[in-house]
């Protein structure tokens, strides 16, 4: 059985595990990530969480994921809000010299969106677009097994897309941008605008929407249309054979997915109207996609 | 020297040519394709074009370029409107039940963005999506010398991402749909809105605007703001090396592509804005790109 080192790292925690070519985590660990530390400190901590995997020795590579576009080459974070100080940092370079075995970085969408395209709900398929609705709006693109991260490691990066340019500009997107319409956080904005602080999250809205207020199914309608032209013009731009969707928001579906579904159709072309929509199968898509960095790029160099 | 046979398939005329792999046309022919005669009689004609080039029994392979998507697995047109009675018909295994040799197809817009990704003017580089803007707008996504042409052939199908839902629905698309915003037919459709029967084509507004027209000049910005738009959102989704412009609308540099381009680096993340556009460099992209096919494919496989 080969295995593999996964490495999640997030502004706030960070795990290793041990996982096998079929997915499986064999063994993880985790430790508040303490980011504000510093580099050097980070990776020592990651290197000693490692080495209290048993058989971490006999892995085939590792992988990490991290918040933010990485420059999958030259194995840095490019940007990074999450991890103040680490940009430009070669973090898989160092985690390689320690150990001497193959080591990738990505961001942790990519990742996730790895894991689902090889082991989970894309598993099989070409072409597997993974797009998270959830705080905000990112995706990722897999052809055959591999992460397709785009020159900058921008590739997904869906949160821009304008999806309707006579809105309100926010939080430094375009006017219209995806994210600040479709999100789970744009529809609790929303929601907060037409019933004040009774909505929490989207799922209230929903919820309300569930009940029969009409203007809270306006609301949910609206924002399906939004997001619909968001993946149509994914769709159109790649024609994958299965959009994977992970994040809460997608998953109330009665009320939302099937509206967002039809708004689709209606938007693509005829021929493409059965373009696959899964859930997210994964448990722990993060480290299990990670783990998976190094089977998809050692097996396709 | 490795030779290939490029069929550019067209509604008009039919062409065939022995290429080499620098993508050196070594001779070719050319004939009416006469689509309305029915399939048998088209196939037969390409046969006899091909077996009046010199030394064709050499060659490595034959590649095909049509109108319209193609289904790349069985080599069938799936949907076209310039050769009626075509749809469905599965052309490349014909031809290479006739020849014996490693037949491929793909539509015309995929085609001549390989030759380009390959052969001009995105030689050298992992991920290039060729964009063509002319009567239409049409894309292809080639990624390390391979056409990724999406689960339907509909991968690059731009035309119909929407730039701004609060236009006219038009021709079929969708409202505000790209093609109808800011291809050659389009800016030509609102040229004349504006200035009448005086404007024949897209460079009559543009010379318009150079000239210092001011309703012209708007024009050729609200234009440019559009296509940048579809422009952006390709970027977000695939993150390209580059993009390679064909179509004339293009190279109205000074006018036209400046504005463009300026729009498009506000509408992208900072990152992202040394994306490279090149205009097209290859005189004959289509029979060229064609005749590439199967080195991509037997390349790939």
């Amino acid at each position: 059985m080969k295995t593999y080192i996964g490495v999640d790292l997030g502004g706030t925690n960070v795990r290793v595990a041990l996982v096998d070519e079929h997915g499986t985590v064999l063994q993880d660990k985790k430790e508040a990530s303490e980011v504000d530390k510093g580099v050097p400190y980070v990776i020592q901590k990651i290197i000693r969480l490692i080495e209290s995997l048993d058989n971490y020795e006999n892995a085939e590579g590792i992988g990490m994921g991290v918040p933010g576009p990485v420059d999958t080459v030259a194995g840095k974070i490019v940007v990074t809000n999450n991890l103040p100080g680490f940009a430009g940092e070669p973090l898989a370079q160092m985690i390689q010299d320690h150990f001497k075995k193959p080591t990738f970085m990505d961001n942790d969408v990519n990742v996730a969106g790895l894991g689902e395209a090889t082991l989970g709900a894309g598993k099989g398929k070409s072409i597997v677009y993974y797009i998270t609705v959830s705080t905000g709006i990112g995706g990722a693109l897999m052809i055959d097994g591999k992460v397709i991260a785009g020159k900058h490691g921008h590739a997904g990066e869906l949160c821009n897309i304008v999806v309707d340019r006579n809105r309100e500009a926010r939080n430094g997107l375009a006017a219209g941008a995806l994210e600040n319409e479709a999100s789970g956080t744009a529809i609790t904005r929303k929601g907060k605008e037409l019933f004040g602080d009774s909505i929490e999250h989207a799922g209230d809205v929903f919820q309300l929407a569930a009940d029969g207020n009409e203007q809270a199914l306006e609301l949910v309608d609206s924002v399906a249309y939004d997001l619909a032209q968001g993946f149509a013009a994914t769709a159109l731009v790649i024609d994958p054979d299965i959009f994977v969707l992970g994040g809460g928001v997608m998953k109330s579906k009665e009320i939302f997915f099937n509206r967002f579904h039809n708004y689709f159709k209606e938007l693509v072309f005829p021929g493409m109207r059965d373009i696959e929509f899964a859930y997210a199968q994964l448990d722990e898509p993060g480290i299990v996609g990670a783990a998976m960095l190094p089977l998809a790029y050692i097996k396709n160099k």
